[in-house]
C-alpha cells in the first residue's frame, strides 16, 4: 500500500526534524540530535505496532526508517541556526507530522482490529506520542498542555479517515481527507489561536496547599 | 472470569477519572480530558499485557474499555467544578484504582507465567503505571515521590492475592483479600499519613554543586 | 550464550544500583528503592525485547532478574549513607551499566534482525532507556541533557561490537571490545569532561517569548 508507506515516511521524517530542532534548542551534540530525532520520529509508530501486536516493530523490519531519522537530524544540525524561530518551525513541522500520522495510525489500527474506535485511538496515539516523548525527554512544557487544540486535531484526522473509509471511499481519497482535516484544525490553532472556549473550572492548587 | 473482568473495568474507570481530574486542574479542553483519562485508565494494563506477551492488548481486543474512559472523562468534565478539592478526590479514586489493579495485574501475571515473583511485579506495575503516566504527562509532582506509602500498597495487594491463591482460596476470596489489603494500606496513608520511618539519609544535592 | 547472560546480569544489577541511589537522594522508603531500582534495571531490556518481538520479556521468562534488582536495592538502602557523593557513584555505575547494556542490546538486536543498523539502535536504546526512566521518574535533570557525551558512548560500544562481529571475531572478544570502548568514552567524559565542541547555535527561547 504505497499511499500509507509514503505517509509513514513523511511522518517519521517530519517528527524527526522536530526532535532535532528540540535538540538544537537544548544545544546537544550531533549524537544527541540523532537520538532525539529517532525517538520522536519512530516513538509513536513503535507504540502503535506494540499495542496492535505487530512486533517486531516497523523499524526493526525495515531499518530505512532509522537511516531517514539520522539523515534528517544531520541536516537539521547544520542548518538549524539559519532559521529565525526554530520553535515556530518545530510547531509547523509537528502539525504536518501529526496530520500524516493520525491517518497512518488509524489505517493500521483499522486493518488490525476492524474496530473504528480502536482505529481512532491508534490514530491519536501514533500522532501524539512522538511529540510527547520529545517534550518529556527535552524538558519542554508538553505540547499537550498548550491551550490550543492539539489532540483534537489528531482525533479529527483519524475520525475523518475512518468515516471516509466506512463511506466507501478509496484509500487514497480517505487518506487525503484525513490528512487535510487534521492539518487544517492544527494549522488553524497555530495561525489563529483556535481553542475551545475555556473550561469553567479554576486551575488546580499546589498539592502542598491542600494536604 | 467475571470477578477479574469487573476488577478490570473498575480499575480502568477509576483511573480514567483521576486522569480527567488532572486534566481539570490543568484546565485542558474536553478532548484533553478524554486523552488524559484514556492514558491513565489503560496505561498500566497496556504495559502489563505487553510484557506478558499478550498483544494485541486488552483494549484492542475489547474497545469497550475505550468507551468507558471517554464516558468517564465527559462526566468529570461537566461535574469537576462541583467538588471542593479535586486533588483530594483524585487521590482517593487513585487509591481505589490502585487496589483493583494490583490484584488484576497479579492475577494476569500469575496466569501467564506461574511465577509468584512475576505476579507481584506485574501487580505493582499495573497498579502504579497509569498514575505515573498521568503525573508525568500533566507535569504534576509524581505520586511516587510523595512521602506516604504508595508502591507499598500495590505490593501488599498483589502479595496478599498471590499468598491467598497459593493457600488454595478461591479466586473471588483471594481477589477480595488483595483489594482490601491494598486499599487499607493506601487509605491509611492518605487518612493518617502512614509512612515508613524516614530514611536516615540526607537529601541529594543538586548536580551542579557536585560535578 | 554465557557471556551475554553475564553482561545482562551485570547491566541489570548496576542500573538497579543507580536507581536505588536516585531513590536515596529523594529519601524514598525501602519499597520506593526497590521500585526505582527495578524500573531502572529492567527498563532498557524490556523495551529492547518488546520492539524485537521477544515477548514475554526476559524477566517474565526468568524472574531471577527481579530478585537481583530487589537484593541490590536493599543493599544500597543500608549502605548509601556511607558514600560521600552518591551522585558521583551513581554516574560511574551508570557508565558501567551503559557499557554492558550497549553490547547486550546490540547482540540481541543483531541476532533478531540481522541488520547492523537495528543492532546499533537497540544497543543505544537498551543502554540509555533505564537511565532515562530513572531520571524522569525521580525528577532529576535527564542525564541525556548533560553536556558531556552519553548517548555517543552507547553508540560507540554498540558500533564496536557490531564491527568486531562482522570482522569475524568470536563473541567473547567482540563483547569485550564493545564494553571497553563504551566505558572508555563515557568514563573519559566523566573524568575529563570529554564533549563535542559546542554547537554553534544559541539556546532556545521560552515558548512564551515567541508565540
Amino acid at each position: 500500500m504505497p499511499v500509507l508507506e509514503w505517509l509513514d515516511y513523511a511522518g517519521v521524517a517530519v517528527f524527526a526534524a522536530t526532535g532535532a530542532l528540540a535538540a538544537s534548542r537544548k544545544q546537544l551534540d550531533m549524537i544527541g540530535f540523532i537520538f532525539l530525532a529517532a525517538v520522536t520520529g519512530i516513538g509513536g509508530g513503535t507504540v502503535r505496532d506494540l499495542v496492535l501486536g505487530e512486533a517486531p516493530v516497523f523499524w526493526v523490519r525495515n531499518p530505512n526508517y532509522l537511516l531517514i531519522t539520522a539523515a534528517v537530524a544531520i541536516c537539521v544540525y547544520f542548518t538549524a541556526h539559519l532559521f529565525e524561530s526554530r520553535y515556530r518551525l518545530l510547531l509547523w513541522l509537528d502539525a504536518t507530522g501529526l496530520a500524516a500520522y493520525s491517518v497512518m495510525g488509524a489505517a493500521k489500527g483499522l486493518a488490525a482490529s476492524g474496530s473504528p474506535t480502536v482505529a481512532i485511538v491508534t490514530g491519536m496515539l501514533t500522532a501524539t506520542l512522538g511529540g510527547i516523548l520529545r517534550d518529556v525527554l527535552s524538558g519542554e512544557p508538553s505540547v499537550l498542555m498548550r491551550p490550543e487544540v492539539y489532540v483534537t486535531a489528531a482525533l479529527v484526522g483519524a475520525g475523518a479517515f475512518v468515516a471516509a473509509t466506512f463511506a466507501g471511499l478509496p484509500l487514497v481519497a480517505a487518506s487525503g481527507i484525513g490528512v487535510l482535516a487534521a492539518f487544517i484544525v492544527r494549522g488553524g490553532a497555530l495561525r489563529f489561536g483556535w481553542a475551545f472556549s475555556p473550561y469553567r473550572s479554576r486551575p488546580g492548587r499546589r498539592p502542598e496547599d491542600i494536604m
